[in-house]
């Protein structure tokens, strides 16, 4: 079985409101933070071992469901 | 300025419904999926450029804010 980690993560310029509050509430709690980047990760557990084939079906995930292209760019790594 | 990748997933047990509707989905789409789990990443920019002040600081983000310890667990990684 082949394991691949997704990463959606908003494209530079996008707002990011849940960074944005996560940093402003770390502040307030004394933490001294430059930035903060919510980033979105699904561990996608394949049927099948083959690598190029699962390569090809998760970018094809990412395409149809996983990812909006406008806001989003991914990544994917496998384990 | 350090960058942590602190990872939040669900501990064992614990429903993961954005998960479990998210891997029907994609079945419904025609994909042979196994499981999919989501998981929260937040990129921490750090003010400071102490690796192991850096890690310690981070750890106690998880533990103050970050995680709820009932149901997530996380790692830490650097880079």
């Amino acid at each position: 079985m082949v394991v691949a980690e997704v990463k959606i993560k908003l494209k530079k310029g996008v707002a990011d409101p849940e960074g944005a509050n996560t940093k402003k509430t770390l502040e307030l709690l004394g933490f001294d933070v430059a930035d903060v980047k919510a980033v979105k990760v699904f561990e996608i557990h394949l049927g099948t071992d083959d690598r190029e084939d699962a390569q090809k079906k998760v970018e094809e995930m990412c395409q149809k469901l996983l990812a909006n292209p406008v806001i989003h760019e991914y990544s994917i790594t496998f384990s």
